[in-house]
């Protein structure tokens, strides 16, 4: 099954977080769940919280982030009855909004999961709902606004 | 001038982000700034966005969310009447929520600042409102609610 991230048109393929010709980047795949989208990713143990043994804040901030950009382009080509990873030339997305709430430490050396929930699509602008797990607890959940980059003028 | 961040208890010093203790990490130093705070960071070229030039939404986010919880400790220790870098073990925030709106593209290779300013402090938690600048162009703002971490039993 291919990435949504691994559908990214090449310009725009160079995120950190997760795109796949970052090289020093955390090449984060996002994937169909069901309805639903989902991330699964390790953090390494230098992205400690404070207290050692929890992940940082910023790496969950980030997580939610790279996984709802790319959620946001699948949900919405799915709307408009595409299937992204078919398409040449994909619908991408940044984020405008990001609201993180911190439900419980994160555990640092398990596997994390992120969840994407579709809320609505309008025009350019998709909003989502999402959760990052550690196994069965959900440690943070986010809402999120997303929009589509404009084609740039030939 | 003792950065926040120089002042954590030693067991609450290896974020990631801003712990002076995790050798791998960002390192990032907050300051007063008249009765705000600010800390000044260049993130290094691999943290790219998906377009090369811009800063990665995770770093953006990253930033706030440190520069938040250090200023969330000095702003509540200044409230007890206390000065925090004077302080042999003082107080330790975490966050509860972050909520991130991105004004524009945050482009890389320039040195950038975040500001933190007190919107209130009520008991163990602290409410501010954030930004991030690119010299004088506001790439981001956010609301934050920290939480001061409660002393362990002994």
């Amino acid at each position: 099954m291919k990435a949504f991230q691994d559908c990214y048109p090449m310009k725009y393929a160079h995120c950190y977080g997760c795109g796949r010709e970052n090289a020093m980047g955390l090449q984060l795949k996002s994937y169909w769940n069901g309805v639903d989208t989902q991330a699964h990713f390790t953090p390494g143990m230098q992205y400690s919280g404070g207290v050692p043994g929890h992940v940082y804040g910023g790496m969950i901030a980030s997580l939610l982030d790279c996984h709802g950009t790319a959620s946001a382009a699948a949900f919405a080509c799915r709307e408009r009855g595409k299937d992204m990873t078919q398409e040449a030339n994909p619908a991408r997305f940044v984020t405008v909004s990001l609201s993180v709430n911190f439900k419980r430490p994160t555990p640092q050396g398990v596997e994390l999961c992120m969840r994407a929930q579709l809320l609505g699509v309008e025009g350019r602008k998709v909003r989502m709902s999402l959760c990052l797990l550690a196994g069965d607890q959900v440690c943070a959940t986010a809402d999120m606004l997303a929009i589509e980059l404009l084609p740039e003028a030939p």
